[in-house]
């Protein structure tokens, strides 16, 4: 196995050890990586003796080198593909979870607030290009017409915009967010808090299919890991922190849906919440947030919530934070190359080495990276504006 | 005619003259009184060319002074009183109104921003007493079914806690809103703008009669005016300024009910809004303040209601401000008085002046005024809290 190989394998194994999430695993591998972090804590070296149970329980039958090459296995026959942060494909933006641990101490929110260490991932766009420009639509299971009607707009409205709909699986504000954005024929992400092998619910089997069909389907988890309650919690941190934003539909008081919203605004994304009837029990909850949550703001349409998210990316830019989106994790002479890119049309690279003020061959470096990342496309013409590489 | 009748008749008269709310009149008033402003806007020296001209116009064919005999006369056989800054049921609250001056050079609104001259006033209660512990409900005529239940269900949980409602007299909101207080048995006040002899809409009339017998009909205009157009956003001022705080439950686009919602946030009070579907063309206005209008805030029910006209109250009272409600009018030794009242039962004013530290001919003095404000009441036992002496 190569180093690379070998640090993808530990992060697997690592998943499988202890949820994704857990803080001190995701110390560990940020000081010593994953390999040796894996190694340490199969010698029973965990720092913490929360960690070192749950290490000693989850070994006590299986051989998680074992586990993690079975679920690779299996993986790659259900055509999934694993993202760790080495791969250009990863999300930069995901990265901002570590900001959440001020939440954590407050014990505001779960001990698993962390970046994850890798992803699962089920369909062909590269995820980085996926959540470049991406809103999430959260809401009730339980959702009224009202609001199954309102998640499907914004679903249809975000899609036809040139924007990734994220959202969980859940029946209700979810699946219709989905449904809008594959209605509209653009990319829709569905994050899971289970294997992609056992989807669930069972019955959004064939909507997992569509969602992977034009767009994708995530997990933190490996193949096999089953929904188990909990997981939806730590499921939601990664939804707020991919995306620009998080919309909240309909949600009943003390809803689980808030968590993503909260965790939106902790992390210095738009919080969007749509107001419903003051009579249904469906809407106390995102009213409680419009009260409650410093900075929520209240959107009536796709109209408001481009609004908040283009504010998100011109006004907060300057603010200290870290990178949001594949785009901010570019040097400057490949964001200088992006921005001198036509808008419609080919350009080759000499004019375009000339328009960025950069030699050629730096040019053609870059290009290569900005290729990689799916920014542009190299065509017989020259070079092109991939959709992700939109401003 | 005595002094007070004298400054009574003139205000009469100079309501006739121009439109109540005119900043002119009322700094003329302010500075050289009625009597004198009367006079001299006869003998032609108005300050600037707009006045002068609605002068002239307005006296080619009729004596004001008649006009003002003539409303006098017909408010009396009308059981209706006319109420000026002088008489103890003055609401001194609505004197906040000279702070609009600044949306008015903004041309954010009207020149008829001023507090009025005189008030016209049907119903038993006293005016100031009534609108002590007040909030405005107002919101749209074309009301759908779920806002008029809304504002049906604020009307009757404000009149069962004991606080006033106060709208205008339209169909939609504001009826609903009347007719929820009047079902639990509590104090209402409309506020026309019009003539209380020519009740508009016609279709209200017996409405009218309903909240005159447990409430208030009040009128900036005397006797025989005209409901014309532009008179409803000069009225909207008072139902502002009278209240600690305004709901908005439904309102169109750019709807004239937000015009109240506005002045009453600028004049400090409470500017609320009741959310409603993103999908109803009636809550958009409704949705637009909640974005826009710095301070609004999103209520529920009554119960949020009253923990933001209770935090007006309390928080907001140290800031420097205009007197509130009959209340902050009181001098030190009638404050002082009205606090040492016991909650329930009845107190003799020799005790009650040693509660409060006072020799008994000041107390007896100022319990003289405090009856007169409708704040106590003296039975055969003693001095009773009245419901607008409580805190």
């Amino acid at each position: 196995m190569s180093c690379r190989d070998e640090d993808r394998f530990a992060r697997v194994a690592l998943t499988w050890l202890a949820e994704p999430g857990t803080r001190t695993v995701h110390q560990l591998v940020a000081e010593h990586g994953a390999v040796a972090t894996l190694a340490s804590l199969l010698a029973g070296d965990a720092p913490d003796a929360r960690l070192r149970t749950a290490v000693a329980a989850r070994t006590a039958g299986t051989d998680p080198r074992h586990a993690a090459e079975v679920a690779l296995g299996r993986a790659q026959r259900l055509g999934v593909r694993i993202a760790v942060p080495a791969d250009p494909e990863w999300p930069a933006q995901v990265e901002d979870l570590v900001r959440l641990d001020g939440l954590a101490a407050a014990g505001r929110t779960d001990r698993e607030t962390r970046p994850p260490l890798c992803l699962w991932v089920r369909g062909a766009e590269p995820l980085a290009a996926a959540l470049a420009r991406s809103v999430a639509v959260v809401g009730a299971r339980a959702a009224t017409g009202y609001g199954a009607h309102v998640a499907a707009e914004l679903g249809h409205g975000l899609a036809t915009r040139g924007w990734t709909v994220l959202s969980g699986g859940a029946y209700g504000v979810d699946a219709a967010a989905h449904r809008g954005a594959l209605a509209a024929g653009g990319c829709t992400v569905a994050v899971l808090a289970c294997g992609l092998d056992r989807p669930y619910p069972a019955g959004h089997a064939a909507l997992f299919e569509a969602v992977a069909e034009s767009g994708l389907v995530v997990s933190e988890w490996p193949p096999g890991a089953e929904p188990h309650r909990h997981r939806f919690l730590i499921r939601n941190r990664v939804i707020a922190a991919a995306t620009a934003g998080t919309v909240l539909v309909e949600a009943a008081a003390r809803s689980g849906a808030t968590s993503t919203l909260r965790r939106a605004a902790a992390l210095g994304r738009a919080a969007m919440v749509v107001p419903g009837p003051v009579t249904s029990a469906m809407s106390v909850g995102a009213h409680e947030m419009l009260r409650e949550l410093p900075g929520s703001r209240l959107v009536t349409g796709v109209a408001h919530v481009l609004e908040e998210v283009g504010r998100i990316g011109d006004d907060l830019a300057p603010l200290a934070r870290g990178p949001r989106t594949v785009r901010d994790t570019l040097d400057p002479d490949a964001a200088r190359l992006l921005e001198a890119m036509p808008a419609r049309g080919a350009i080759g690279p000499e004019e375009l080495a000339t328009r960025a003020g950069l030699d050629l061959r730096t040019a053609l470096r870059r290009l290569g990276l900005l290729s990689e990342l799916d920014l542009v496309a190299r065509t017989a013409a020259g070079y092109t504006l991939r959709r992700a590489g939109r401003g």
